[in-house]
């Protein structure tokens, strides 16, 4: 019997995202004052990098402008172009379901793994989830350190109490916490990034987040943890967040933009695809100043 | 020269998305009430229905819970499920970019239709627009009708007004209209849809909203428009909407649920996954009350 | 233990394909007369008629002709196309591989289902066969009956030793029977083939050709054996043939134009794509004179 | 108007296959003398080499042994397993089609190249092969050079002649050719091969080769010539060869089993997946002994 396990009911495939009630859309939408959207997402493309573990992106025109100029018939005037990708779900940036990781061969609120099959994840899919729209706090670690983290630099609940104080707000029940470690911006000036090593937070970090009752935690990294793991586990964030506390984690935010706008809070909002069955969703969240 | 085109500069990708601005976004987050969100979304699976003339969806696991109860390994505890769809871009609820559609071979703002080859539209990619926030306003033809429109039921400029005047609202610039045919709701019930005829907008209502200022255009069916087409023409509310004025269209929307509340004006956001020189997206648009 | 678990060592991946000798395949090589080359394969399109239970195949052209109508750059002069498909491996005329299918979770040979996990086969796969060549034999139900056998048809063994007696020939170890039903050919001349329904073999016909030590049995419908089954059963002949005797299966041939050779008996060439741990193989059998 | 333009006729789409007649099949036939099969292809996983500028193949189970083990039913006792493949046509071993490259806009036999649009190749598709039968005629450079061919390495005429004295056979029309550089073997006990440099001819002896009048030109690196190319040039062999002389490549092969049986002459057999309008086609080719 794990922490959040039957919080909301035993049938309850939604976790920590029913932290988020009517007051906290509301007080949330009472952030707005600019009218400023801000995408926190990566642009989609075949060339954009994958782990090793995951097959890249493709993406094909099944009608383009070209086969107009190599004389393709226009009725009615028409010309139409149209297209399919080949997308693994946990590409750029992308919301994890609550079927996406486990141990001791049991999910989120007590379901069994057998529940995921090939055809599909019977309970916990990311289709369960619905929208989200709920207060987003932005805690950055980049201004807290002058730069971004390096490789490897593991953000513990000291550090992550110090940017909650920078950020000058104090967590709420429902809240989309969002960590900027500088790692995917690093990439964009200059190297390649590694899927191997990264900075993220710590298990014990995770959980001061967990506690407080947040609804969702992303990044703007890989793993939203640390990499390379403590020796003698594998994804410990992933495993406690997802599968104890009923947590989505959101994979490779983009937020310099964002921090560059001197905002703490904001009204978030992340819709996944309801993909039957899906243990993840590419989003395009977004930052409403 | 059409419409709409250089009104944003000769550059501009984003088409009628620019009429969204600060003050919209900021008014419509001040209708938020009570906090409600609703999706406006078709669950995506391999078994909903397409038109004859896209393939299905595909949605595969690359691994899954029976991997483990078939003895996989699972080095420091950890179990993981992952998959990977293959998907048509205009499935299900999705949005059209301006790269879409055409006539003359030049879309939107005169650029050249050669710019859409097979590796992506170089111009007017769905990654182009960002994440929409703004006003929605819901037209309900089935509560004006009494019930859901019939196939081939055409929406003129006249009925157009009727139910803008039921939705006791003004349209204004910005605003993303919705429009509730009945089509998707009658296939819930019943007989599974016919993608060749459904109720939708003619060209006349097309344009009333087009130069009303809107930003967007939904509707609850395949195509927005009337199916089949008046006599000589194809998709013309696509060629002139899309086109002329640089309108994106939002097709197979969910809208009952958002009509049984009531309510004709929320805060409507719809965020595209920024695929690099996609002609479309699904999306999971959000009314936010 | 079934009938042929053991006979070829208890590591052995190839089941009845190891009837073919080096004697088999060179008197075979000596059928050949007038060097003559049939192919029995349908073309494979994304209109093809594929079963319900199965996605269609999709082709997308990632460069083409279009491209450079419409002024992609040719550095050095040269022009390419190129293409991907995404294709159900038991699409079109395909062959069956012996992880296809099994019962009381076992395979052929005593595997373990346990084996086929969500990355392919660990066992059994289709790329453990090799390339087969072999002495082909028609057995033409089609010139038997005088027509087309009609839907629902039952081979049983008394039509089956008619047929192999009409042939002309002895059965003998290492053969690769091809069965002519006529079913695909019925859809050439009008109607769509129905995958419900079909002429095809009974468990009784399939022992026949197993105990004769044949290497593989192939039929121009779509499951080699009647649909629908016998009360009671699902896929018997697949269960004993592909699970008991190793037999792979060869499905969706198109047999008229060899048919129409007059020929019994002929070297025949399949050759399925080595495919890691893959469940089947589409294949181009070949048919030389 | 090139070499073999028209040579079969304007509307020929076989190109230099044609140069197959019965003779030459059944010549090649009684080359069998031992009644062993050689599988001439590279074994297809997601984890194979592919060239930077194409994906890798994807391959999806959606229905394995572990549904079963996670308590997937199984009616009439009946157990299966399935999967698909997500696989760019020029993958691993693999044969070109006619209409995958060309020049001026103009392919193989004068047609236009605006007959390859986004839906496949109204002309020249690979699907106008059918299966390839005849003699095949192995040089082995390996044997020659005492070594694989270093990368770089460009074959002339002077050391293609050697190659075919040492082979001890006269080309004859039809031949399909296999050229053993050792490209492949080398990335076998060692390093990842570099698909921008490898063993390959030139376009001096490639165009010994056309006009020889052979069927096919096959080899056992990436594409069949030299590079980088010379200075200048941009798949000189494959615009003379294919678009020039319609002779098909055949490329990726593995020819090390083949060169151990020591013998230069013997039953090729290739027969191309027939999908309509592709471009090219995973091949598992046969030598037949």
């Amino acid at each position: 019997m794990k922490e959040a396990w039957g919080r909301w009911g035993d049938a309850d495939e939604r976790g920590a995202l029913n932290h988020i009630n009517g007051p906290a859309v509301r007080d949330a939408a009472a952030l707005v004052r600019y009218g400023k959207t801000i995408s926190l997402a990566q642009r989609i493309s075949p060339t954009m990098a994958v782990p090793k573990s995951r097959p890249g992106i493709m993406h094909f025109m099944s009608r383009d402008g070209g086969d107009y100029a190599a004389g393709r018939r226009r009725p009615g005037g028409f010309q139409v172009a149209d297209d399919t990708v080949v997308m693994p779900l946990h590409s750029g940036t992308h919301l994890d379901g609550l079927c996406h990781c486990w141990y001791d061969d049991t999910l989120y609120n007590g379901f069994s793994a057998t529940e995921v099959k090939s055809n599909g994840a019977a309970k916990l899919g990311v289709d369960k989830f619905g929208p989200i729209a709920t207060r987003g706090v932005l805690l950055d670690f980049v201004a807290l350190n002058g730069a971004p983290l390096a490789d490897g630099v593991s953000i513990g609940a000291g550090m992550t109490r110090a940017a909650i104080k920078r950020a000058g707000v104090a967590l709420k029940q429902g809240d989309a916490i969002l960590l900027r470690t500088g790692w995917q911006e690093r990439s964009d000036t200059g190297g390649a990034v590694d899927f191997d090593t990264e900075p993220g937070i710590d298990a014990e970090a995770g959980l001061l987040l967990a506690e407080a009752g947040v609804s969702l935690v992303g990044a703007d990294n890989f793993a939203v943890e640390v990499l390379p793991f403590r020796e003698g586990t594998v994804f410990p964030v992933h495993q406690r967040l997802i599968r104890d506390y009923g947590i989505p984690l959101l994979e490779g935010l983009v937020l310099a933009p964002l921090a560059d706008e001197g905002v703490s809070e904001f009204l978030f909002v992340a819709a996944p695809l309801p993909i039957r069955g899906a243990t993840g969703s590419p989003v395009n969240p977004v930052a409403i100043l």
